[in-house]
């Protein structure tokens, strides 16, 4: 029997009700098939965390975190700590040392689902968006410079390497043929004159080794634009840590709403854990209500399931999904419904013993 | 009678027929009013002018442009000259060397106009962006170390001034004033450890000074769903060069198309010229055709007008091409209609003539 370790790192607002969701159906799926089972273990790291120790995790949160099979987690953030401490001392963090420089995000509209694009541009929004995720904008290096002065100037430097330019092309080349879909990258040479320049000649080189691949390339601002009036356009997509972030959500608000949209930090070489995780955040004003959406939750752990190899599982968590959107009676109150979340996370998981 | 000298760089590929219409409502409105005219002067600068003369404007063109009141481009690009060249030695150069710091961009969906958006979400998107057109993302900034060895790193390095950011800040904070409409900065401090924790600081220290306007803050992904699903939402709205170039073709794509959108490069001293374009590329695959739409031109010719003060010529003009849409008659194949550039460009003159 494999037993799969899973750091659980619920952190802020609605994340640990949501998580609480995902665990059943990553439960559930244990449960139907022998085979393998999941043993979960809590870290309490986040900013409540951070109010009383003045850090986001322990300080070797790292080491304690590196041997997992993956990291689960729900969301970060709370007002009276500043983003971009809870969120590059905890997420980004992680993400950068365990490497995890893959960001796959599916936006995919399923049935039922909605969306506020009519109808006929809607059809068959099926995307899957490969974001770099180790470097690149999020490098977070610069410089602030004579500060509060009246000739203050701050730097922000992106970096680009060839190898982590590279890398997440390479990837999305090969997940493009394996799925025998087109290849969309999406950059910005026409104004960033060295990073983007750079980043099409890497797609060029790379490309002319996959001749079976059908690529395209898009500027930044028209594929904003083309993701709104053409979604069908897209089927794989790569591009760098801050268009995919931009990219991505507006893909969520396409597709479903942000309540549905999932993301998986993926360090392929399997040689650090990989990270499962909503895409939304804390949500403060709602936490402890029992009335925040599980269903991104869910789908994050359908990624998980995914990449553990249990595909028919992982299928099985969406396809449930999928269903309770067309019945439409459970749903919680961001979708319009009156049900709490763990009656929505309770129904996934009746609806995939029933499918399995 | 007031003369107004103005440089038109009429470009390549449709943009010369899109500027004829264009220039047909300026003479319109310098003919239903008698005390002011226009003069127009035309630099035949571009690819074109590139592939024969190795570079995209006159060596002086600066000095050249330097003495008109305006400028009125049309579009640059072709096949055969990178963009990261045609545009940066062209439209951010002149940007930059006239420091046009502020791209306004209006993202109005006028009555009849196509959106893509259902009808509920729709009603009343009318945002005023104010992107800041001088540094930021493209201040062009970098270096490219190492190139084509296994170690080579590209660094895209943004500037942010206190003098920049202030500025346009600022500006957003007079016109949301005097408008009496809320105000909106998009920034992404979660990620961007320096400049966007410097713009979100600049902003707090400039709204103490406007305690009548109210204001909100947003990261960029969240504002690229939020344009999306809530449009009305935004009234006027400040960011980052690079973040009001992607979510300014994200709303003319909510607002009507690219085919409507119309972008004002503005020095706001008025010591340097300002320049005045359709938003849209070149498209040189319906170059020479007549079926170019000429509105976005037509809608960057009114905004030259408000900024001559004229505003009920730029009004009149607006207010046509709404009229123009609702009637739904004379179109170009974009808009899924039969008629030429010429035609929807004399229409608009003479329901201008009608209205005034
Ligand atoms: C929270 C934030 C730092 C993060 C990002 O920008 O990457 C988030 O928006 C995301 O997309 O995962
Ligand atoms: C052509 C390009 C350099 C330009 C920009 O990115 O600013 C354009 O997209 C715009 O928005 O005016």
């Amino acid at each position: 029997m494999k037993k799969f370790n899973i750091a659980v790192i619920p952190g802020d607002g609605i994340g640990p009700e949501v998580i609480d969701e995902g665990i059943k159906v990553l439960n559930k799926a244990a449960e139907m098939d022998t085979s393998f089972q999941f043993s979960f273990t809590y870290f309490p790291w986040g900013c409540e965390f951070y109010l009383k120790n003045g850090k986001m995790m322990d300080p070797d949160a790292i080491q304690q975190l590196q041997e997992f099979d993956a990291i689960y987690l729900g969301a970060i953030g709370f007002p009276g700590v500043p983003d971009h401490i809870s969120l590059r001392d905890l997420l980004l963090n992680i993400r950068k040392n365990f490497d995890q420089y893959v960001n796959l995000r599916p936006v995919k509209l399923l049935k039922g689902a909605p969306s506020p694009l009519i109808s006929i541009a809607n059809e068959n929004i099926d995307m899957l968006f490969i974001r770099e995720n180790s470097e690149g904008e999020y490098a977070g290096e610069g410089n602030w410079l004579y500060k509060g002065k009246s000739h203050e100037v701050v730097l922000q430097n992106s970096v680009f390497s060839r190898k982590g330019t590279e890398r997440i092309i390479r990837m999305a080349f090969e997940t493009a043929k394996k799925e025998g879909r087109s290849l969309t990258s999406i950059s910005k040479a026409n104004a960033l004159n060295y990073s983007m320049v750079f980043w099409d000649e890497i797609f060029e080189e790379v490309k002319s080794e996959y001749p079976e691949v059908e690529t395209s390339s898009l500027l930044v601002d028209a594929a904003a634009m083309l993701m709104v009036k053409d979604p069908k356009r897209f089927e794989v997509v790569v591009t760098s840590n801050l268009f995919g972030d931009i990219l991505t959500d507006l893909g969520a608000a396409i597709a479903g709403g942000i309540g549905l949209a999932a993301g998986a930090n993926i360090n392929p070489e399997r040689k650090y854990p990989s990270m499962f995780e909503p895409v939304h955040g804390s949500a403060p004003d709602i936490a402890g209500k029992d009335i925040s959406n599980p269903l991104a939750s869910i789908w994050s752990a359908s990624q998980m399931l995914d990449f553990f190899g249990y595909k028919k599982y992982a299928q099985a968590a969406i396809d449930a999904i999928e269903t309770l959107l067309l019945e439409g009676q459970i749903l919680t109150p961001d979708m319009n419904g009156t049900s709490s979340t763990s009656e929505v996370g309770d129904r996934i998981v009746s609806i995939m013993e029933r499918m399995i």
